[in-house]
């Protein structure tokens, strides 16, 4: 009888992410002032053979190079942020040995981790969900492998400091550090300049997020040219479709889009804590395009009324740490006041 | 220091396979017709939305999943068929078991399979590329995991019978046997109606070729329920980029666009094989869009003169068998006089 691996057939049931797409979808950290319309103006202009020819990776690789300031070779574009996990994991995870990571954090870590054959080591976060330097430095084995941090984390908002990141990458030479910053554009610190100096670190960027773009699926991994070089052996010469491809060039030029967008994300996310403050709720301040807020044993309600209300936002209740909370997506300027008024009339209504 | 899994490490340097964009492409088997006018009118009218958010595959499995006839469980979207190779080989191949193929085939299964840790266990076509379905059979092993089958194969255009890929299917019930019919609409055999009788039997489709979505990136894995369900468990859910999603019903809808093509593919082989006897070149009947032919020990040559006509054909001659080959797609009907035409002046250069 036919049998997947049995780290595989050990993982939970797949339950789609996407609960339903009619309203507002403040549940998935999308980018809720659209994409730049130069994008839109790109992908307009492209012709049939755009569309029926394989994709060429590379020329979109020397862009964000470009914009980087790194060398091409360091650059690996990939299907979404999602594939940059999937082909670092697959490069480095053998069976037995350990993938570490803080609690909570990204969903998607544990799954492929435990998909590409690794034991899961988690660390627990801090007071706070402060980054537990020092736990996840005494977690340091032979065994691990992989190291990876968010940063800033998903679905707290927090931040690890560079110093403590440095640290982890130099205690731990013979894994691969991975430094998963698709939120950076919210907060600005990065560790990009610091590649050339540690052979073992890597950094993971997303266009989803200040770009707008997940639909399209468009990631980068930046790391070590040799170390992205044995990537590249094994991943799809196809992996990122042409009309991302495409859009590239557009999107990185329009900086005027990311920076209205940001700005409308740190305004929103304040504007989202002074809420909290007025409603009582414990709250968690954010340098991503997210904040998590504590509401309590009835985080499933609000989660519920603001759904009656046409908003979606996310319970995070199953996340270690995070019982009673949910994570709201910093909606859009012309958004907002829309989005406060149901969160308040919602709340009104589950705690009467 | 970090070092990539053996496996990996001992992979071929990367090579991009595409050579140069310039002039007309009968290296990659792409679509010489384009693709349906009312993909690109649909794709014309994305919205910012349609960019910004993460895609829902689900829609696009049931699109499927319906024009096969087949249950939606039963269909995987993926990122272009090799991430079907991905998903399948990472699910079910083990360090140390056996990835069986028969060669010469697509270039991907090897590199796919040691990537993930498998032996690979070749198993030489018979003569004239005939398929070696008993060679095969005798090499199933307790150790064999995966079996992959292309089915119009790939460099020679060949194919096997049903009965033989059936009986390969019975004899490995612990093995996952994957058809691979990324030419299927040149061909029109198909064991997809045999699935629910086995449970070990997958399918893959792609939307690259007869259907002209080469850039937008959309296969499909098709097998057992339960099987692909433990797929779904750690594939990326927005492995299916929105644009692919929102132009599938269009692409499916018009199979007037799918039957002219195939009509042309089918005129343009018989076009080449005339050629090819008037030439006095070996070459192989052919149920794909691409023909392989056999030039001699100057092969390179001969895709260099092609290249100086402003036309690229592929130099098959590293594929065992393949010595002194070319493989040429078939062009699309307007193309073909001077596909003709710089075929005959290039061959009278270089044989001069």
């Amino acid at each position: 009888m036919l049998k997947p691996r049995e780290s595989i057939a050990a993982l939970d049931p797949y339950r789609s992410p996407i609960a339903s797409r009619e309203g507002l979808s403040l549940d998935l950290n999308e980018n809720l002032a659209g994409c730049s319309p130069r994008v839109l103006a790109r992908l307009r202009t492209l012709r049939t053979a755009d569309i029926a020819r394989y994709p060429q990776r590379e020329i979109g690789e020397r862009l964000v190079a470009n914009f980087l300031g790194v060398n091409p070779e360091a650059v690996l574009l990939t299907n979404g942020v999602d594939e940059t996990l999937c082909l670092l994991f697959s490069t480095y995870l053998r069976e037995g040995c350990e993938l570490l990571f803080s609690d909570p954090t990204f969903v998607m870590y544990p799954i492929f981790g435990q998909a590409f054959g690794a034991e899961l080591v988690r660390v627990p976060a801090g007071e706070n969900f402060a980054f537990p330097a020092a736990e996840i430095l005494s977690r340091i084995s032979p065994r691990t492998q992989v190291i990876v941090i968010a940063n800033p984390n998903n679905p707290t908002g927090t931040v690890a400091a560079p110093v403590d990141l440095l640290r982890i990458v130099k205690a731990a030479p013979d894994a691969a550090v991975l430094i998963y910053e698709a939120y950076f554009d919210f907060y600005g610190e990065t560790v990009l300049e610091e590649l050339p100096r540690h052979p073992n670190l890597f950094v993971a960027r997303t266009f989803s997020k200040a770009y707008g773009l997940a639909g399209l699926r468009l990631g980068a991994l930046i790391g070590p040219p040799e170390q992205i070089g044995f990537i590249r052996r094994f991943c799809s010469p196809f992996n990122v479709n042409a009309v991302a491809l495409a859009c590239l060039e557009e999107s990185l030029a329009d900086q005027d889009f990311v920076r209205d967008y940001v700005a409308q994300v740190k305004q929103g996310r304040e504007q989202i804590a002074r809420l909290c403050l007025e409603l009582g709720l414990e709250h968690w301040p954010s340098s991503a395009n997210f904040v998590l807020v504590r509401v309590g044993k009835n985080a499933g309600e609000l989660v519920a009324a603001m759904q009656r209300r046409g908003i979606m936002i996310r319970d995070s209740s199953s996340s270690p740490g995070c019982q009673g909370c949910v994570r709201i997506t910093v909606p859009a300027r012309q958004q907002m006041n829309g989005v406060l008024d149901a969160t308040r009339q919602a709340l009104r209504e589950i705690r009467s």
